[in-house]
């Protein structure tokens, strides 16, 4: 393994391989990776993190590689930390929307990383913003998390960034609609794709209107939302986007409520990142002695919360996880 | 609050207030109802728990209303759990799902739940699971855990059961597919919906392929997956789905793999149980102390591993939480 200072210096000085290597190492979450992982975050601060969501099928990737794009255009180093579903066997992330982004893969400016959802509990928001301050230290301007808008996990990912934009797309089905509900409050910026389309005026008209009865702005204030229509088909919005992207900004880096917002992310980091360390204490702990409680559990002898509570005591003990008091 | 012991007994009785009073307690998780669920969990054991699951737009509402209408008539009791996509903000879960149900909600012989899916960290799997037993309890033959299958907890818990039912549809965008794969190889029965539709029989080729293969049956030998196709339009395959869940449920109560399965299950409650309660002694003993921790995070003072280190120590010390040694 690659001495962690030199590492760390390597991602510093933009080194693709390192780059890579780095964000592995946090991905896999082993411990010895903790000490590079501090350093980064200590140097890190710099880019603009904007969380993109939406429910699948509303563009989202195709959204992000036209902004990647025009971010291109306007000088900037874009990196990309995709949170991908993935098999709950089989552990593969699933790479089909990364074909997309097939046009930025030779420039150098631009980073695109997907990460598996799997090994949850906390896990992957915390492999996630440290990839991201990774991208930061390395160099990028700004960081894009982009992740499906289902799951509880996800939404909190996308939350945790600088500038949320959620995407919609007009005409989805029932079902979908009904789980995009749950992501349209975290929004800073709407985005309405697919404005080619004769129905997308209603998805337009219905935003605007949440927006002005405030049933999605959750009491926020110091920015009003804006709903911003798109059409990739036609090339049309994206300056509009760019715009707002660029003043909501302005907003988290140099208001107050910015810096609110951005305490709240490391209380958010702080916490995923302590249920970590604690899951993986618990784990450790209670792999030798699980087996005789679940079979317990199994033939009735004993109640989940009577044995979990056991669970709990054996594993934590000092002796069991190797902590020392 | 009513005495637990008096609720379990109506519980028992199959008294329809008690249930879903029963099931809320469950739902909120506080320490109180504890000794009631674990009564509960001592009486539980005899229903088929039937997990249900599959991508949005998939058919998975219709199934599960087709379903109960179907084991009605056999003559069962039918107990449904929906996990519902929910908020993060205002925690409502969405109802447009339970409309199709609409036929159901005067017949005594169905009870339906819709639980939502905030409050995640193991919290959600503990609290379906309760629920289970609650119905299994109250005399419910057979109970149907519907979740939608996207996010590894939705997928964990359909696991759960002792049959596993994934429903696919013909003809869904890339994304949805993609997120798809991470789910077929948990079914025990694959059921294609829609099978009116021309482009069905590409998904029954391709799923019989897939088996075929073997790339979907994670080595389980003891049980040949079935694919089913579906037509809730013509009304056709339902008498073949029917069989093959009773032909499962007497190899998940009858056989040595079927007792594999359900320690797995018991092994799989047991450390969401514990997670449950690690995490709320964890977050008990971090509410007072992780606010200046958050506010040197958030200015770079430290890194998240260390302070989330510090974070731990401070509230898991038996001071903070309040637990005994």
């Amino acid at each position: 393994m690659t001495p962690s200072r030199d590492l760390v210096a390597r991602v510093a000085a933009g080194a693709v391989p390192a780059i890579g290597r780095m964000i592995s190492r946090a991905e896999a979450g082993s411990p010895e990776a903790r000490p590079a992982l501090a350093e980064i975050y200590r140097r890190a601060g710099r880019a603009h993190v904007v969380g993109l969501t939406g429910v699948p099928g509303s563009g989202k990737s195709t959204l992000v590689a036209t902004l990647t794009a025009h971010l291109r255009k306007a000088g900037q180093k874009v990196g990309v930390v995709a949170i991908d579903p993935s098999s709950p066997y089989s552990g593969g992330a699933i790479l089909g929307d990364r074909i997309r982004m097939a046009d930025h893969v030779c420039d150098a400016g631009v980073y695109i990383r997907s990460m598996a959802t799997r090994g949850a509990m906390g896990g992957m928001a915390r492999a996630a913003l440290d990839a991201v301050d990774i991208l930061d230290v390395a160099g990028f301007d700004t960081v894009i998390i982009e992740t499906v808008g289902v799951g509880q996990d996800e939404v909190e990912i996308a939350r945790a960034s600088h500038t949320t934009v959620v995407v919609s797309a007009p005409g989805l089905g029932d079902e979908i609609q009904a789980i995009k509900a749950g992501i349209l409050e975290i929004a800073d910026i709407h985005v309405v794709s697919k404005c080619d389309r004769s129905d997308a005026n209603r998805t337009l008209t219905d935003l605007k209107q949440m927006l002005t009865l405030g049933t999605l702005t959750a009491g926020r204030t110091e920015w009003r939302v804006p709903v911003i229509g798109l059409s990739a088909y036609k090339g049309e919005g994206f300056e509009t986007l760019m715009t707002a992207i660029g003043n909501h900004r302005r907003v988290a880096f140099e208001t107050e409520a910015g810096a609110r917002r951005r305490a709240a992310i490391a209380r958010f980091r702080l916490e995923k990142t302590a249920e970590t360390l604690l899951i993986e204490r618990f784990t450790r702990g209670a792999a030798p002695v699980a087996g005789p409680l679940a079979e317990r559990l199994s033939t009735r002898d004993g109640d989940p919360y009577g044995l979990a509570t056991e669970l709990l005591e054996q594993a934590l003990a000092p002796h069991a996880s190797g902590a020392s008091t």
